[in-house]
């Protein structure tokens, strides 16, 4: 099997998807975000590339979510906090969201055989349910407008000891992702720590975001599979065989 | 002070290497080369981008040395192992070089203060040098083919080590780098193999260059700091003050 981790959105070609799964991380805050909503039992997640499209597809009932530079949007209902995601108003409804990388990197994965939501919280769950479907695996960290982030090559690496640990040494994977599972490796045990020295924690802990950090580092909490599903990011139960 | 690590050639861009201290970076095997040639007593190597200008370039007394695809060129004295830049008759001899990722790497740097060829044969005299100009520093991973290289990587890594160790914490730098960082603290013991499982390693490995490897796995071996002056890398004794 042959695993590919991918360092940035802009490096991400559609064709090398096809066919395959595609884990797309972004853990601070979309990927973490969209599981912590189907874990709180909204019914579904459609990520949205503009603001424009996510407004005028809104229907009674439907939720606004989503964020421009850290910051919540107007006239939207939810932000890009996980603990609203928590919030008992989402329960059975569905959430429109539009994020500045982590929805464009779900958007450039269509040609995925299946596309799965993955963040620190989710990532066991994950790396099982793709290991299960069979085929090769793109991990995309979705970085931050256009450049690598710390915090999600830690959740790549976190995927491939995952990956490592169920499928033993018959796999390949790219250098980029070999240096990955080092990294995480390496910060196993100081995740936290790790992603409060990297370049969106420092913005976001001075943003007073300090503890959506704190709750975005938490290794495997949850074990929600969030899969996209004619546009809609699902619970994998309802989708995978 | 900053420190920005860069993951391949085709992502750097000379603007933001202007008036900084740059490492360029190909341990499999251009810079490890340079170095082993400044090592064992030539006079100084001329990276050069295609295989014509260095024929052209050449004079009487000059070697030509490099490769593509891993192979010596036709009428080329010297290919790409470090043992044939060990050999007696590069003494005192000017070495035109051209290869495939390396010498870009140094081409697209030109716009830096001062660029150090740095291999991990001779990373910790590197960056003792890089550390004494005071500057900020760019450390340039060529890799292969536009592709991260792992073995550029671990370097890049090592690099970081030394700069942390000689500067404390009075030090920032980009997230791609601080996962670098990890990935040589988690392999520092095992260089060697790590590289053997990299893409570069084990495509030299099954061309016959295995040797080579290892030579070039070998940390702080060396204490020459090849530095590009007036287009030719020569010791950094008789440019830097």
């Amino acid at each position: 099997m042959q695993v590919e981790v991918i360092a940035s959105v802009n490096e991400a070609r559609s064709d090398d998807m096809a066919g395959k799964t595609v884990l797309v991380i972004d853990v601070l805050r979309a990927t973490s975000n969209m599981v912590t909503g189907l874990a709180h039992g909204c019914l579904g997640i459609v990520p949205m590339e503009t603001v424009q499209q996510t407004k005028q597809l809104q229907e009674p009932g439907d939720l606004l979510g989503g964020e421009r530079n850290c910051r919540k949007l107007p006239g939207f209902d939810l932000g890009n906090s996980p603990f609203e995601y928590m919030e008992p108003r989402i329960k059975g409804k569905r959430i429109l969201m539009t994020t500045t990388n982590g929805t464009r990197a779900i958007q450039k994965s269509s040609r995925a055989h299946t596309l799965i939501a993955c963040s620190l919280l989710n990532v066991r769950a994950c790396v099982e349910a793709a290991v299960s479907l069979g085929r090769d695996m793109v991990i995309l960290c979705s970085g931050t407008q256009d450049v690598f982030s710390m915090e999600d090559g830690l959740c790549a690496g976190a995927a491939l000891d995952e990956w490592s640990r169920i499928s033993g040494r018959d796999w390949e994977c790219n250098d980029f992702g070999l240096a990955m599972l080092a990294c995480f490796r390496h910060n196993r045990d100081r995740l936290h720590e790790t992603m409060l020295g990297s370049s969106n924690g420092k913005r976001l802990a001075r943003l007073g975001f300090g503890e959506d950090i704190a709750y975005c580092a938490g290794l495997n909490q949850l074990d929600v599979v969030p899969v996209l599903h004619d546009g809609t990011l699902v619970h994998s139960a309802t989708v995978l065989k």
